[in-house]
C-alpha cells in the first residue's frame, strides 16, 4: 500500500489520507509513498503513542471507528482500545483485511503480465536446475539451493520468495524439510524434493519439482504416478465459478480412493506474499469461488518416512480464456 | 518444547501430559517427542475442532482454564471463546507466554556452551570473509552472502537463523536494506554492512560487521568512530543487575551529544530465535533487568541517505564472572 519494504505502521484516514510512520526514515524517504511520513522514533518507538497521536491530529469525530488489523494479537487489542478513549476501535475477521486480501486475489493486467516475466524466469531455472543435476554439476541441497539464489539475482529477481526447501532422499519424507536444505547429497536414488519461488517486483512464483532417480520401489513408482495424475485431475476442475473448495475435495477423494492421505493443502493463491488468497483446501470454512485474474498453486504430494516424497507444484492463472499453467514444474527422472 | 520443526498445535495440561499436532505426521515420528501425537488432519485441518475434541478428551472440570498463545489475534480469541463453552478461555500479555519467555532469556550450562559452538562457527567465517573480501574472491551482494551459506552449512549449521543482510555502499542506508541482497557489487568505495547469524542445534548467532573502503568522507570517518565508540561503551556499562533500558538509553544519549540519531535499538536477546528478550530498548515498558546466563545483540548504527550505513553487531554472554564477548564482530578497512 505504501512501497515500504520494511517495519513501518500505515494509517489511512477515510478522507484519503495516508500517514507512514517507518522505524527506518531513510529507507521511507527512497522508497515509499504516503501523504505524510513521521518517524516512530518521534512517538518514543512505541505504537499506542503513535496511534493515540495520530488519532488525535487527524480530528476524528467522537466515537469514530478505526479499525486495526485482524492480525492483532488480543492483548495488543485491548491495549488500543484503552489507549483511543472516545472512538470506537474495531478488529474484525471480515474487516478491512478481507477486503484487502479479495483485492489482491484478483490480479490486474499488469499484474498478470508481471507473472508472465516471474513464470519466465522460473521456468528458464527448471531448466537449467535439471540440466546442472543431470550433469551432475549440482551435487547437495546447498548446490541447488545457492545456485537458485544467484541465478535468480542475476535475472533481476529481488531474491526467493520463501526459504528454498531442498530435500535429498533420506529428507524428502517431510512436507518441509528441515533444516531447509542441507551440505548433503541432493538427488540421488530415490525421490529429493525441491521447492522454490522467485521473487520479482515484489511477487513470487512458487513450484515444486520432484527428482526420481532410478531403480524406485513400486511405492515410489505408485506415488509418482498418483501425484502427477492428481496434478493433472486438478487441472482439469479448474475451471471460472467452481468451488476452490471442490477442486480440493476432487484431489482428497481421488488420493482416498487409492488408500493414501495428501497431508496438507492442494495449493493456495500466490502474490506479494507466497500464501494468499484463494486457498483450495478441502475445508468447510473455505468459500472461495475460482475467478478470473486468479493466480494459485497446485500442488498435490505424498510422502512415506521410508519411501520419500514426491510433490509436484505448478501456478496456475484462471483467466476469461481459461487454464493456463504458467509454470513448468515436472517430475524428472534420473 | 516438542522438537517439532515445522507446523503444529500443542497442547499442556496441568497433569503434564502433552498432546502434538502436526500437519505432518512423518516428521513429527521422526523428531517430536510429546506423550501422544495427533494428525491435523484427525480434525479437518481445523485448529477449532481440534481444540474442542482435545479439550473435551483431557475431562476439564466445568470453568477450567485454558490459556492461549497472547500472540492469538483477537477474532481468532472470540472464535476460541465460543468453541470452548463452559470453559474459561485466557490470553494475556504477562501469561503462559512471558513465562516461557523468561525462561529462554536465561541461559543454561548447555545452552551457554553451544552459544560458544556457535559463536566459534560464526568468528570462523568472519575470518574467512575478510580474507575473501580482501582478496577479492568476494565481489558481489550475492558472493557473500552465498559463501555464508555454503560455509556455516559445511561446519554442520543448521542454516542461517535469519536472512543475511549484504548491502554496498549504494545500499547500505538502511537498517535492513531492501532487497535483502542483490547482484550488485559489495565492499567497493564507501560503506558496506553485512549482518548475518548462524543457525546451530536451532540457536542461532546475530553479527553485523561494515566494511569501509577508502578514501571515506569527514561524515563517514566521523559515523564509524561513533559508532565503535558506542558499541564500547555499552559494553562498559553492562552488569548483572543493571536495568537494560539504562544501556540503551546510554548509547542514545552519546549518540544525542554529537548530533546524531539511531534509528534502531541498541540490542536484543537471541537464542531459538534471532529476536528474543532481553531486550535493550530505550523504551518505558522495557523493564528487564540484565542478570546471568543472558546472551544479547550490542548493535549501534547510524546512517544517512548519502554516507551509507555503518553498524557494530557482537553478541553478548553475561555471566557471574561478568560480560564476556563471544564474537568478533568488526569494522574492516580496505
Amino acid at each position: 500500500l505504501s512501497g515500504m519494504p520494511s517495519d513501518a505502521l500505515l494509517f489511512l484516514s477515510s478522507k484519503r489520507k495516508s500517514i507512514l510512520v517507518p522505524w527506518d526514515l531513510t529507507m521511507a524517504k527512497v522508497m515509499a509513498t504516503a501523504d505524510s511520513v513521521i518517524p516512530f522514533n518521534n512517538f518514543n518507538r512505541q505504537t499506542e503513542k503513535a496511534l493515540r497521536e495520530i488519532a488525535s491530529s487527524l480530528n476524528l469525530a467522537p466515537a469514530a471507528k478505526v479499525e486495526v488489523s485482524r492480525r492483532t494479537p488480543y492483548p495488543v487489542f485491548l491495549t488500543y482500545k484503552k489507549e483511543l478513549k472516545g472512538l470506537t476501535v474495531v478488529c474484525r475477521k471480515h474487516g478491512i483485511d478481507a477486503r484487502v486480501e479479495h483485492g489482491r486475489a484478483i490480479k490486474d493486467a499488469d499484474e498478470i503480465a508481471r507473472y508472465r516475466t516471474i513464470a519466465g524466469i522460473t521456468n528458464e531455472l527448471i531448466d537449467l536446475l535439471e540440466e546442472n543435476v543431470r550433469s551432475g554439476l549440482l551435487k547437495t541441497e546447498t548446490d541447488v539451493a545457492l545456485f537458485i539464489e544467484a541465478e535468480g539475482r542475476k535475472r533481476g529477481c529481488e531474491g526467493t520468495g520463501f526459504g528454498t526447501l531442498a530435500a535429498g532422499p533420506q529428507r524428502s519424507f517431510g512436507i518441509h524439510a528441515f533444516p531447509p536444505y542441507t551440505a548433503g547429497a541432493f538427488a540421488t536414488q530415490g525421490l529429493s524434493i525441491l521447492d522454490f519461488g522467485l521473487q520479482y517486483e515484489g511477487y513470487t512464483s512458487d513450484v515444486t519439482l520432484t527428482f526420481a532417480r532410478e531403480p524406485l520401489s513400486d511405492l515410489q513408482e505408485t506415488m509418482l504416478s498418483l501425484v502427477q495424475k492428481a496434478h493433472d485431475l486438478a487441472i482439469s476442475t479448474i475451471k471460472k465459478g467452481v468451488k476452490a473448495i471442490s477442486v480440493g475435495a476432487a484431489v482428497d477423494d481421488f488420493f482416498r480412493d487409492a488408500g493414501k492421505t495428501m497431508p496438507h493443502n492442494l495449493g493456495h493463491g500466490i502474490g506479494l506474499e507466497a500464501h494468499e488468497a484463494p486457498s483450495l483446501r478441502n475445508r468447510d470454512d473455505n468459500t472461495w469461488i475460482l475467478a478470473p485474474g486468479m493466480i494459485f498453486t497446485d500442488e498435490p504430494g505424498l510422502y512415506d518416512e521410508a519411501a520419500g516424497g514426491c510433490r509436484l507444484e505448478d501456478d496456475i492463472l484462471l483467466s476469461n480464456s481459461g487454464v493456463e499453467v504458467l509454470t513448468k514444474a515436472r517430475i524428472i527422472r534420473l
